[in-house]
């Protein structure tokens, strides 16, 4: 192993051994997340997971995600927008016990005005920027705070977080909606129509959301509409509020699959074509474009 | 004890043992909330709280609320909309194994369309007519769910649920922004403020939301302001969204002090008094209009 990329968030840590050919010579993943380790667990979670794959002299360990934030591993400081993605050349170094390892964070990107602040995303958008360097437009990345970001000339230009994920998650297991809606049920028609109803009158949202528990009650409405329906007022209202993103633009969508099949379903719908990436690979890319950086710098 | 009168809520049950002049001889109250009881649960949850006050007759229960629910003691199913708040002879009775109990629990009111359900409300507006026979206007009772209520002619015309109060929980406890914001802290501006911006840009909500967490990080946003400015959102986007129903309306306030407090304060700033009345004084007037209702058709 030449050196090890780690992707480290708030619930999961993903490693990659890589070889000098840029190769990839192990993957490992667990559940060791930022969210419930203290400071000191970092390094035996990552030395549990690729420890034994270590050899004798030093390793390079190149770190994205929130094992940067300030309850993490190291605080590695924002980088302010509008910038380039960070790369290692801005990376906190972290002392370890096992002097195997030489451990790089990378920063955050934050923005003043309206603060906002992403952590592991930026480095997906290296990797992005990486396997595209012409690109110019707007990337969205769904997930439990869906990202949309302006790319011009390589940098990010600004962005915005919407807590759509989290709130889809929170509604269908935590509130009074769990008792109207299936695991893990779908229906499309119901999920764009609800696309719609969010989009030409987002300000309902609280109303629209208990009337889900309502139908059920008063018409028997199916579990599986419901929950498709859920994500479509949810999903609604975010297009209503980014509309000034993606109308008239090139989008490309960073992000797990369903997920990013939904966002793909309800753009189109509004006649917008995307882009869909593999979003683990836009990952390592561009952990693999910080180490190249740290690379050049100390040859 | 002539008659008892009961509000069984999903996490509360409140009794009063009524004199036969109309005044309460005794005021219990217990946790044994509907959300923690099976079917069985029901009659000794009752008799823990009020069976050494019975006489050896057979004394009246007037209940309303939850344990009308499919989930509850028996379901009481709903009057339609329009209707006048249901009464006792509408209402289920309910067979007890302790026979000095004659069970009585009130329907709560569904609307065909939009679909929406209500129990518990209907008998707090009940309560409110009674005491104001001519009104005619909208009742708002803010709360987990809140109703907007439209009322005339002594009917329920038409209403509207909102799941603002649960959406502030689930914000507030259990979402990421629990990092942002103190426990019960407040921040009169910054209510008011956010209740303007969510009322002008209703679609950014899933933005603002995740705004005072970056607004803690990058600029050390109060844990009081992120918390009023939470509520303010929430309440403000309600308000949007009801403009029909409260412009240049009269509007009465049913609920718990501080919430009403806090739509007292976002309907003042739009330039509209509101009237507050005291939410347990209407939910035992009109628990009093049904047994009074009940004493007339057996008398």
């Amino acid at each position: 192993m030449d050196w090890i990329a780690v992707d480290w968030g708030t619930s999961h840590l993903r490693v990659w051994g890589m070889g000098r050919d840029g190769s990839v010579r192990v993957r490992k993943d667990s559940d060791a997340g930022m969210g419930g380790l203290d400071r000191s667990g970092f390094e035996p979670a990552l030395l549990a997971l690729i420890g034994d794959d270590l050899g004798t002299g030093t390793t390079p360990v190149i770190v994205c995600g929130m094992a940067g934030s300030r309850q993490g591993w190291a605080e590695a400081k924002y980088a302010t927008a509008p910038c380039s993605p960070p790369s290692a050349d801005t990376a906190t170094r972290v002392q370890t016990e096992d002097t195997r390892l030489s451990v790089h964070i990378l920063p955050g990107v934050k923005q003043d005005k309206p603060a906002d602040v992403m952590r592991g995303e930026e480095t997906q958008i290296a990797g992005f920027l990486a396997l595209n360097p012409k690109f110019d437009g707007v990337v969205c990345l769904p997930g439990t705070h869906t990202k949309w970001v302006h790319i011009s000339a390589g940098e990010i230009v600004s962005f915005r977080t919407f807590m759509t994920g989290e709130m889809f998650a929170l509604l269908s297991e935590h509130s009074v909606l769990r008792h109207s809606m299936a695991g893990s049920g779908w229906d499309a028609h119901a999920f764009e129509d609800a696309v719609g109803t969010a989009m030409s009158k987002p300000e309902d949202m609280a109303a629209r959301l208990f009337s889900l528990r309502a139908e059920n009650l008063v018409h028997d409405l199916d579990p599986n509409a419901a929950r498709a329906r859920l994500s479509g007022l949810l999903i609604g209202s975010e297009l209503a509020a980014t509309r000034p993103y993606w109308l008239g633009q090139h989008v490309a969508l960073i992000g797990d699959d369903t997920l990013c099949k939904a966002y793909a379903d309800a753009l189109g719908a509004q006649g917008l074509p995307v882009e869909r990436t593999d979003a683990e690979r836009m990952t390592l890319e561009g952990l693999k474009a910080a180490y190249a950086c740290l690379k050049e710098r100390t040859s």
